[in-house]
């Protein structure tokens, strides 16, 4: 069934569909109005003190380039024990393991703890609404930690746990000159956009690659051996790290620099610049705008909205005739690896993986964690309990699960809850 | 006749119309290959012991937005004494006003110097093929003096003799990150080439906006009386540049530096730079390319080559992975107000328009004079006799002339030729 967000193919469709699955298979359900693709949620309350919310997405990512699947991306075709469907990985398949696992155990009159669902349908094209409708909501979302999406197995088949994510900033700065483009023969005399917002973005770094802002570093959380621990025990390959990013040199080589700076501190980063004539061969002109995209990626305690308003003054101090718009403000997560949460996820794992998962103390990536732990309160939250592997294909043609990982997502989901109720 | 070099449209029937055209007109012409446009020439040889050489261009700008014109573009309506057509100021009605100049001096048996045309069909397009082609006939051309194309009447309706114009070196940077773009995530590992070529062009220039390449300013002529008296000479209101350049400020203010800056300095620009997502809203990517064109105007004895290779030197020791192209060199050249071509000009402008022409030591713009004067080594250059003015549209709808300042163009070439020949 299509639910591609990007175009709104069979996503309303799909938010029903699911809803009714989930009413027969015992769960409470409602289709949720948002400013955007509906959410749809369900619960089960077994009367326990305890309760867990699970976060998934039912939309998926478009199927281009079609001609390069094996089998129509929403056939669902299996072959070889693996089901190969646009969102078997990335979120369809984890989503269903999850509602099969809280079934198997209620069935069995064994659920031991609450469980809310909250599935939305905008995840791909970057959860525009989610903080929104939780706010809304958020008394409704009580719970003791929430289970996000986004984990599986790694490319050693060892299920992972990722206690926390890191936030962003992402700002798009329009600098302004003349009403059109003028002659170069000017440059003497008219300011040119582009060096301007090339000479305001360059000076936003140091030769170190620290980021200049003021007090951009000041709210970074003090080291954390917890934290501090589990990095040391990562294993990160710089030479596969770089065969896997298709670069041959990396900015930092010895182990213990690159993991800290990938997951431990806050990064500048220009995602895209455009300014004046781009084509072939040459044109004399000074541009009348320019335009870049920037992010920083956050660390906890960092707030995206306090930086943005420290690179605002910046930049207006800077004097460039220019707008600066907040596209993207996310907060970082992290859970401690002594919550209930995580020892649950943990010893569960062990049980139905026969090994140990890999713990990983923050993604060096972004999900809306935040939404959760700031906006609803929700004390715990981690990445974890998924059905997808490396060789998932997610957001790429001929994505798949295997069946053995995806009734393995269901086992993990019943153990987890068992321990958790403990 | 339409000669859109852009497009070819026309261009070689308008070289062999041209040709037929000097033909009759009593002009030994010939049509020359090179490895563009045709090259149409044209010589009178009357025994003189001086010779001068007109530089014209047949070819012209695209008519779009054709919408815009009030008659057919290649129609040559006149309506109230003005011809409208593309290319009646640039240059077609200058190139014949000088041909029926000369042809009149003929028709009387006064011509006192011999004359060559040179008329090339790849002006509006840059020029690419005329240095090579002056290469190879510059025996060919020897002459006292040469008269490009590029002036006529200002806002005030006073004829223009431009003495020089600034060199160029324009310049493609191609800088390579990985692959493929790489999500943002990895910033901190990961080279990001636009800010890498974002810095490098920052460093390019320090805060007073002098250029940091080394050895930029050590070719620079030294000051020149003559240039200077000129510069001091010319009028220049701050207030009426602004209005007609569409700022609403400039980076000078006082007459003096803002002359100074304009014509006796190099400047360094960037004329485009464009990497990474530039399109709607938010994407987290390091982005595998980026790629800027900046240009560097430059004085007298500034050698566009070595600055070249200086600034290829500068952006290795920066060790950033790109590629560096020069895509348009071209050397400034300038003629003394004392020379015979200026002095015969000056006095002829003054018989023909009853008052004084405008002296302008040098245009801060760009023309290819330096091919006529270090490569088939004609001593002195200028732009001057034009039937355009500053209401003539070049490059927009509507292009005109005025049927008397086609008229003044005919007379001058023939009074310019009359006191050149004393």
């Amino acid at each position: 069934m299509p639910s591609v967000s990007a175009t709104g193919e069979g996503v309303l469709e799909a938010a029903e569909a699911l809803a009714s699955l989930m009413d027969k298979l015992g769960f409470e359900s409602s289709v949720n109005k948002t400013a955007g693709n509906p959410v749809v949620r369900g619960e089960v309350n077994v009367g326990s003190e305890r309760t867990v919310l699970m976060y998934n997405h039912y939309d998926v990512q478009p199927v281009d380039p079609e001609s390069e699947w094996k089998f129509p991306p929403f056939s669902a075709t299996i072959e070889e024990g693996k089901v190969y469907a646009r969102g078997a990985s990335d979120n369809k398949g984890t989503l269903m393991a999850r509602l099969f696992g809280v079934k198997r155990l209620m069935d069995e009159g064994k659920l031991g703890v609450n469980v809310k669902f909250l599935f939305e349908g905008e995840e791909e094209i970057g959860s525009p609404h989610l903080a929104d409708y939780v706010k809304g909501v958020a008394g409704e979302l009580k719970s003791d930690g929430v289970l996000m999406e986004g984990s599986g197995l790694d490319a050693k088949g060892r299920p992972q746990i990722i206690l926390g994510v890191k936030g962003i900033l992402y700002v798009q700065i329009d600098a302004k000159g003349g009403s059109r483009d003028i002659h170069s023969s000017m440059a003497s005399l008219v300011e040119n956009p582009a060096i301007q917002l090339m000479k305001f973005l360059s000076s936003l770094v140091d030769e170190n690659g620290k980021v200049t802002i003021k007090g951009f570093y000041d709210d970074v959380q003090k080291p954390d051996p917890l934290f501090d621990e589990l990095l040391s025990k990562l294993d990160q390959d710089p030479a596969e790290l770089m065969k896997s990013l298709g670069v041959n040199k990396l900015k930092l080589n010895d182990r213990e620099s690159l993991l800290r700076a990938l997951y431990a501190e806050p990064t500048f980063n220009v995602d895209g610049f455009i300014s004046g004539y781009t084509g072939p061969g040459s044109k004399t002109i000074i541009p009348h705008s320019a335009s870049a995209k920037i992010d920083f990626r956050l660390v906890p305690n960092q707030d995206p909205y306090k930086i943005f308003e420290a690179l605002r003054e910046r930049m207006q101090a800077f004097g460039m005739v220019a707008e600066i718009r907040n596209l993207g403000p996310e907060y970082a997560a992290r859970t401690s690896p002594n919550s209930r949460l995580v020892r649950a996820m943990e010893s569960s794992a062990r049980r139905v993986y026969g090994m140990d998962p890999v713990i990983i103390p923050t993604s060096a990536g972004t999900q809306p964690m935040w939404v959760f732990t700031r906006i609803a309160g929700i004390p715990d939250a981690i990445s974890a309990i998924g059905a997808g592997s490396s060789g998932s294909n997610a957001h790429a043609p001929n994505e798949n699960i295997s069946l053995e990982n995806y009734y393995k997502a269901i086992d993990h989901t019943v153990e987890f809850l068992r321990d958790f109720a403990k």
